[in-house]
């Protein structure tokens, strides 16, 4: 394993534990690696919004903290400055949901990644545009 | 009291005790009339993106909740299509959220809201904008 | 006259002077504050997309140009990172638009516009949203 | 040549010739496909922001007229209903720019696309994402 891996290991680690958010959200990292993340999610009860099927901020958490995760992985601490999601097709509670971020374009202390997320029939239900800010600091 | 703002009423009752994540969020509606909200929202622990901030998860979950009672307050079911947040400052555990929805333009099943996050300190926190689109029924 | 309109009304001069896109475009300058500005657009043929409507590009460019009027009013060199714009309804060749653009927030060297483009029948047809960047310099 | 392929250059010439902007921009149609299009631009003084930099809205319009060949590409008359653009490193005047516009997802009569321009160097200087919706009627 490469020393980039296995510090995108340990920023993602660190993250985790400390995010009260994902950790509530019952998300589950898949992979990480410098500049790219996965995130799986099975939907459940408590992420409805009422009518049957996630809510549009739980899909929103997901694809943020995917692209947290993947903004995060060269342990210089990022922060997001401005996020678009189109909501493609609904999600019904019970799916489990594969979140992928990529990073598209770093430039000076700002990057841009994309995440989608699949459904398990593999439809795309989300795309998810990000723009990262780096801030001063490392994750460890 | 008009007509349209029992309906509108009406709409976010509804919404509101049937959305899951509305209520794990603790998140208050403060005032509901025709195609405008107001929600405010006590950040807490479990909120914290684990740098002692708010996560952008739930500021989005606040701002698209916000933006789902306005465009929902016709009674006629409505869903987000794209939605786009700018988070402009990090945002403290134990500051109190207001977060107003308004209507900027309906043309045909599309309707455009404003977002707009302010802290206890008035300061302007997030700006959000939503693109809904109508889909067939209602909500009571 | 206040100082800070002399500044905006002098960098817009400049800007407009040295713009040839601006005065391809056939635009007016019609209103320049610190933080706001206002341009209009008579639509003619050479805006045309072929379906008889105004260019998305046209209308963009519109948006974008009274942008960068009110971005640039305090006479700090500032550029667009990134915008999105919402096309409402099409545009009529012959019909005369105003655009406003008007200040939401600055933050650090950072700063987010909106700005709506009218018809001559006062319907809102473009929504537009930017973030716009100090970088070093001055307009004059 | 397959059929499709052959339906796809009839609308693009057809948009091609009626349209003023792209004409005028000075754009060419390298490539047109099912879903996918590459258009190229040698930037000018004409398309000058003054500060010696390629025009904001001519690189929207480059993105958005290689948007438009692509989601029209079906011979269903397709138009921009949102796009998103960030401009990532200035353009200088005299390079040559290529802008690749491909679909990310069809559903219903919506369609989200990516493009990306290049510049000659083969930096990426632009990414957009453009929102379309199927209007009634068709190219030929």
């Amino acid at each position: 394993m490469t020393k980039s891996i296995e510090v995108a290991e340990k920023t993602a680690n660190i993250m985790k534990s400390n995010d009260q958010l994902f950790q509530n959200l019952g998300a589950n990292l898949e992979t990480i690696k410098p500049g790219t993340a996965k995130v799986s999610l099975v939907v459940t009860e408590k992420h409805s919004n009422g009518h049957g099927f996630c809510h549009g901020g739980v899909l929103f958490s997901l694809a943020d903290a995917t692209f947290g995760f993947a903004c995060n992985s060269y342990n210089k601490r990022s922060v997001a400055r401005h996020c678009d999601i189109t909501f493609i097709t609904p999600v019904e509670i019970g799916n489990r949901l594969i979140a992928e971020a990529r990073e598209i374009k770093k430039f000076g202390k700002s990057a841009i990644y994309d995440v989608r997320i699949h459904n398990e029939q593999n439809d795309l239900v989300v795309v998810f545009r990000g723009q990262a800010k780096e801030i001063s600091g490392t994750i460890f």
